[in-house]
């Protein structure tokens, strides 16, 4: 996993994936006390960023390998992400989702022509299930975080905030990004390791799912006790990933916490002054610069937003906090 | 009023406003029949293309008579761009709006550092309002479409169509654009004649607001009977401008009407497939694209989304059609 890779996965997504700009708002910068900048990554292909990685380990998979189909677990994002990738290579996905993932999640991965296999968080083993149909059809699994050329397609949204950040003048800001398993967390982190050395990564999660706070603390991998029961659906995972761990280990700042409240309201911040669309776990950065304003230093923050893919019920939950 | 003027306002407003893309999704080329290119002008500075044009007019003004301040009539999109302008250029502005303006634009004017002068739409003059003012301050009128700075502004957007559709091999295309008094339509119909010249500009106004499809039918400028009743605020003008109807007729093709449902189901489409929030007048042209596909031509449409300065209760209403 190296710098090389991203720059790779970068010339692989060019002309498939949106280049995303910073935006702003100077009423955001009022709240934070600082200039807040706004990575898009909603305005991304399947409105994640997950494409990035998705079309990046596409890409790369010998042909005939990938002829075959893929496979991939997802809550949503990172299904959408694959299925799109797959139908653009020409290829089929099997997506196994937990069955009560967002139904805007679930509708887009068929829509973007996936299998998909719906299984029960509690009372089924979705590696079991995988395993089956991977044995069965020949599929090659795509990891949403720990597989190297996932990460690296990660990564090209880092060089793309090293980019802006060099064209803005932005020195010494933290990088807020909002953490799951780690995949987008560490492959930004690598990117400006090599490309902006002075903006440092500060990953951000929800409370009860601070997974990647706790274990940055402590120094070695700890685990959430729950699996489910924040609205962030797409950054509850267990535990960083074993690879990206060791990059996030090295490369980040304290982690950010934030509540479900805040998600929310930082959900209805973008809506007013942004005017993009953020689903729960995808505001979560932009929660943390906006309440967490004293764990933050310097005059400039940067800030993912990660996904818009949100049922109406839920920003509709975020509207009428406002 | 011509290309050149364009081009230097152009250069004046880099750096300062956003440089939009174009995006697009999959979803919504299914339900339009051909391949949909959205200006997402909502990402604009203020939250709509408004702020290129009152950019572009304060910028023109001879720094002594912008010392002395401006003054604006708007019911809030023009509002914002000229607050945000005036602040940018050290200078102080007066905006006098309607007092059934949309709260969230009349707040934001504020925010923006004016003076918000509120008049009632039915029984006040905001022309005897703003002359009183203008006379006891000295203050330069900035208006909204029939002036060529803010003409040769909103063409900007325009001269960014004609490069991105060219990179994206895009040709023979429909341009629809969102059309009050048609200061956008007719900017962008001057930067694509020069430009792009296989683009056809095509406004895009609701139904009972529809002076300029009636007018390009007629050949002669005719007014619409009511002032108020759409939900589409943003593009609600009586009647073409004298400035801009010259060019409106000669370069536009038939105008396509919608209606207030379809402004309303245009902006959950952006919701859902663009993560982009779209105010009722600024979804017009999406809506045109969507809902009156056989009005259209060609394998490509381009549409603005021209502002985003919706309240939340509006925006519910769009959400909840879903």
């Amino acid at each position: 996993m190296n710098i090389e890779m991203i720059r790779a996965a970068a010339a692989r997504i060019q002309g498939h994936a949106v280049r995303t700009p910073l935006v702003r708002s100077g009423f955001l910068d009022q709240i934070a006390g600082r200039r807040v900048w706004v990575k898009p990554e909603c305005l991304q292909q399947t409105g994640s960023f997950k494409f990035r990685g998705a079309y990046s380990a596409l890409s790369a998979l010998e042909p005939a390998v990938r002829a075959r189909g893929v496979i991939a677990f997802s809550s949503g994002n990172h299904a959408q992400g694959v299925a799109l990738a797959a139908r653009m290579h020409d290829t089929s996905a099997v997506i196994v989702m937990p069955s009560d993932a967002p139904q805007l999640k679930i509708d887009n991965t068929r829509a973007y022509g996936a299998d998909v296999v719906l299984y029960d968080r509690e009372t089924e083993s979705r590696d079991e299930i995988g395993a089956q149909l991977s044995e069965e059809r020949g599929l090659t699994l795509v990891k949403p975080f720990d597989e190297p050329q996932v990460i690296a397609g990660q990564g090209t949204c880092g060089l793309e905030i090293a980019e802006d950040a060099k064209a803005y003048g932005i020195k010494n800001a933290d990088v807020i990004v909002c953490c799951g398993g780690g995949g987008l967390t560490s492959g930004i982190a690598l990117a400006l390791e090599a490309d902006a050395p002075n903006l440092r990564v500060r990953p951000a999660e929800p409370a009860g799912f601070d997974d990647v706070a706790r274990s940055l603390t402590a120094g070695e991998i700890k685990s959430n006790p729950a699996k489910s029961g924040s609205i962030c659906d797409a950054i509850l995972t267990e535990r960083p990933g074993d690879m990206t761990w060791p990059i996030l280990k090295r490369l980040c700042g304290p982690a950010l916490v934030i509540s479900d409240a805040e998600a929310l309201d930082a959900m209805g911040q973008a809506f007013l002054n942004l005017k993009l669309v953020a689903e729960p776990g995808g505001a979560a950065a932009l929660a943390a610069a906006l309440y967490r304003a004293d764990q933050i230093e310097g005059d400039d923050v940067i800030v993912t937003i990660s996904g818009g893919n949100v049922d109406p019920s839920m920003f509709s939950r975020a509207l009428e906090r406002l």
